[in-house]
């Protein structure tokens, strides 16, 4: 439903890239979860800009604040959800300084400027693109670390690297990766080789006033089998859907994807064992976690696709709000590639689906 | 929301494999669409099972009754929408003469067996896959034929084909193809070179008692600017979700996709122009008709990638519901590759997301 | 969602008077409750036309059938709900024979003809009211009996009866009533002398081609505390939009009510304390079982007023779809006051609510 | 949906009475709606504690930031809505004074002390009530002033008085009143005998340490003949619900009422006509503007019930989160009465219904 996301764990954001602040209100968050704010606060900081020499040089602080759903836990003498809704915000700093003017009235090519133009019938927050700005997911950023603090109670994990940029890919499983390594270098690769290869061409794009997509890859460990639903909800269904709706995204995969088309039934089915710990097991994972939309145990891998950057340095042609032909300049700071800034957003957004999909699945029995 | 799909416009599902029926409601349905009766049925037999060589050979009508929601227009003497709920049921035929004890306590491998059965505790009905039959998407395509007939009031046309089976791949963009002649084969792919050998891969697998996967491309045209929403419900993140909702999907992508990972931003970015006759067009695509979450007016076109079945017709090792080993015998009557059957459910699915954001479009503004 | 009530336990309703056939699908039904197709069938007959002689003499048999959702449970050899959406149809038997082209371009006063030709523009099935005939409550009953059955596992019961048929008043609270005579005779009111005075006022009122109003009771036993939601899913304001949706209500209350009003809060207060079971109760229920919203674990009792039913024998002033003067004549068979059929109505709704957010009150923590 | 309220025009509301702050989000606010800073601010300002001698004393500016939504229309110099959602803050001034601990394991009589207390195991923000104080109304009343700004653009018009205080009532039809008098006395009743008399009798109840209840009666003018849904979403269920989910509500009627449960059909039906300037008419109103659910462009009218404040200034028994019997103590600054300050409540919440059944509304027609 527009800007709320979630059916029991559901999240509203509101904010545009330079009005007062963002926002998000969590509805539905269970009581009793342990607020760890510094967590939170480092998730949002993870996705700030500023980060490193690979991501726009922007500075902002992105601070949040917690104004209600939380109070002390006597008994323990910590901050703990309340079961009633947590409102965040996120106070813009520097929202009087920039100046847009020279966009007021262009269509930037491949941004959202016509498509909310035409939609809106002309009222538009222009400044840094206004709502439709990447900026609107510091909001989720916040809102899935309460997510993954409930997640945490619960043994269920969930990380995100880059698995390819631009042509650069890293090839290997993830299942023969080390996963945690990926907060070791800036662009959030694990193999310490293929990331600086990958922070290579980045800066090199960046110094051609270009930019380029790329990919990110997640893994969902300790999801317990049974979550997602029959028929339009399917557990693969709201995780694409949530991948689909960050800014920039192309394409979703989970399991094996598009190189599953030409595989045979023969080779792709994944058998089922008991294990030595009388586990229901699959020998292999083809399934990406998930079987009839309902998650089997697995772990749970799925891909998202990147395209690159629309704002480049460079100057290009477009129309103005009369249609009229004109040259959009390229100027001021921007991301020659988001995926390493993508990460904590791909796993919040991944932390509220698996939340929401927990709560929900309570409600199958009496 | 489980098994129903749509914020205004909006299907509610019910119906397992060999039950009684399927059926549909849909609510939110404009008033004063003329009712195809004829059309709505072939959108159902497009579907249906036994209708070619390369799709299972068992027979079902899948004919259809409505029960609600339409009236005759004196003014015309055609059944036309009220704007009340449409009941549409399609009773099963030969619900009682499987027998599927065989499988009543076995998982089969890659299917949904496993994950219902721990989702709901154990009551399950296991005939055919139950609920998590394909069966259910009969109730989809039916749904689908009335958002058709009102995208056609709209002209707004839809159309999908078989862009892929196994490794063999129609390599050419939609723009070179004559989407005229998808229904002149039985596999629905536009050029009959590809078509026959793709017809021919499939039968033989077929012969090798094995099924294979594939890709089904769609193309939107007629769609006008505005439909979209900004935060979670952009139009490309309702598409993806509807189109991975379908059974046996692992992948979606649009515009440019993943291919658009490797592109850089002064590449991959559509600039604007006005055309001769005043609109507002971009010279390229890979937005794939849709900018910030939002249609562009120009044509929308994404793929989903299709798994190969999980049915195969050689034994394969798995568990029954106590966990211990045992062999589940390949047997019975099905698809060696979906993607032909598939082409109608993903028109269907595309035309309800369409006719919903068209409605919500509706109040953007006072 | 128009058509649709309930978050979890979610029904979806369609069908008109004297169209093919009602049906409803809902979703959400927990897995694993017994059916009793005798209990279903049952509340129905409880709802049917042609029940008594206060009733309308229109018969309908009313005949339900279940289509899917459930499946025989082979360890007890009875049939259980699977977790699957259950879809009911009740198919109209003498849709044909009626003839009402006598109103098909008139308004008769205080129906929805007027407001359903505005809303739909014009296009609408006028017989018997179409989809506005509280014929519509059939499948309210049907999807009501699912939630009962389901109630019953968990020792919640709901009772309904009639307390006032014009100005005839039972004026006793619940408390003092013997709820299990309600059934007894055929206005549904627990008090026989009452009921008798009852009975021959609408008796006498239908002798005088009238309609009169009446007032339904209803109470809630064995309700855990903890239903309901804080702000606007207040348990009571559910309630209360339940009631409202049935067909020719006009006010809710519950508690105190209106009466409530005139009370000082000293009075009004209700005073916990523990029982020498150790459960908390309080001393009296003004607050109708809930407070804050939720529901306290005392009983829930609230009332519902049903307004004269707006179908009369005699001639009546109106206007056509042409805004010229016409009368409408008073013909046909309807009740001459609906609250005896209502009390099934008015419980299934309650079930239908309870059930809803008993489920919604499982997500409330992890 | 708990803190949700609305289908398109949807506010979700945060915050506790002596946490951070209070705040909303409105969704799905249509584009181009002139903001009025001044109104917002008056319209909180009508609800505010402290404002005569019959409320509270307590003292709070509640003074609204709006942090996003809106943005400078260069046209026109002012500032209007763009479509992106808005998000309001209101801080709270004195959140860290007030000492609340003699309650914190208390639960007060006809509070939600314990209903919270069971349904959030335990974890609860005991101070002023947290969740379940009135204060929650605050944000209720910010978005019911955007939503009064798209109305006034519509020419529809929403007017709420007191009717009724302990046992006195005003007992005239809105149709005798003055409704522009409304404002000139601090009970809000356009009567100003009447109205004395409430005042003389609330201060007496104040001195007297206690509390009483009354009605607050709304009247909505110039909403146009089409607004509602057939069977659930009936616009007197909606309207029900918004009222009953206010703090202290006990019940709702709208037209006759429950004292149309005592008059007989050919008295209560509304017979349509055709005036002189060719719109239809009814000559009576019982129907209350409504009928079979949808408005039917005569006036709208409801009365809202509310129970006594609960707390009140003397000693009464309870018993605390062991179950052992205390005292509570009757201490603080509470309003005698609520009836005064709900009317800007009840005004907010009928104008959210009414502008979301609006937008509902266009999306019946292609």
């Amino acid at each position: 439903m527009n800007n709320t996301y979630g059916q029991l764990f559901r999240i509203t954001t509101a904010g545009e890239s330079h009005g007062k602040g963002l926002g998000v209100i969590i509805d539905g968050v269970p009581a009793g979860i342990k607020i760890d704010y510094d967590f939170i606060q480092n998730e949002l900081t993870r996705r700030k800009p500023g980060q490193s020499k690979i991501t726009t040089q922007r500075k902002e602080a992105d601070e949040v604040q917690i104004l209600s759903g939380v109070f002390i836990d006597e008994k323990t003498g910590t901050d703990k959800t309340t079961g009633t809704p947590i409102q965040m915000v996120i106070f813009n700093q520097d929202q009087k300084s920039k100046d847009y003017s020279h966009i007021a009235e262009k269509f930037r090519p491949s941004h959202a400027d016509y498509t909310y133009h035409v939609k809106y019938d002309g009222y538009r927050d222009y400044r840094g693109g206004g709502r439709s700005s990447a900026r609107e997911t510091a909001a989720r950023v916040a809102a899935g670390a309460i997510a993954k603090l409930a997640l945490n109670q619960l043994n269920i994990d969930i990380k995100a690297y880059v698995s390819q940029a631009g042509s650069i890919k890293l090839d290997k499983p993830y299942t023969e990766l080390d996963l945690s390594k990926i907060e070791d270098n800036i662009i959030r690769c694990p193999e310490p080789e293929i990331a600086e290869e990958m922070i290579t061409m980045i800066d090199q794009t960046r110094k051609n006033r270009d930019t380029i997509g790329g990919v990110v890859s997640c893994v969902i460990t300790g999801c317990p089998a049974g979550l997602g639903e029959p028929a339009f909800d399917k557990l693969h269904a709201e995780l694409g859907k949530a991948m689909l709706s960050i800014n920039a995204v192309k394409g979703f995969e989970y399991g094996s994807g598009f190189d599953g088309v030409a595989m045979y039934g023969s080779e792709h089915n994944d058998e089922f064992y008991t294990d030595e710990n009388g586990n229901v097991r699959t020998k292999t994972n083809h399934s990406g976690g998930i079987q009839g939309g309902i998650s089997n145990g697995q772990d749970i891998y799925f891909k998202t696709a990147f395209k690159p950057v629309a704002t480049i340095m460079s100057d290009q042609e477009s129309i103005d709000i009369n249609g009229d032909k004109v040259v959009v300049a390229g100027k001021g700071r921007h991301d020659p590639c988001v995926v390493s800034r993508a990460v904590p957003i791909v796993e919040a957004m991944a932390a509220i689906v698996i939340l929401d999909f927990y709560l929900r699945n309570k409600a199958v029995t009496l």
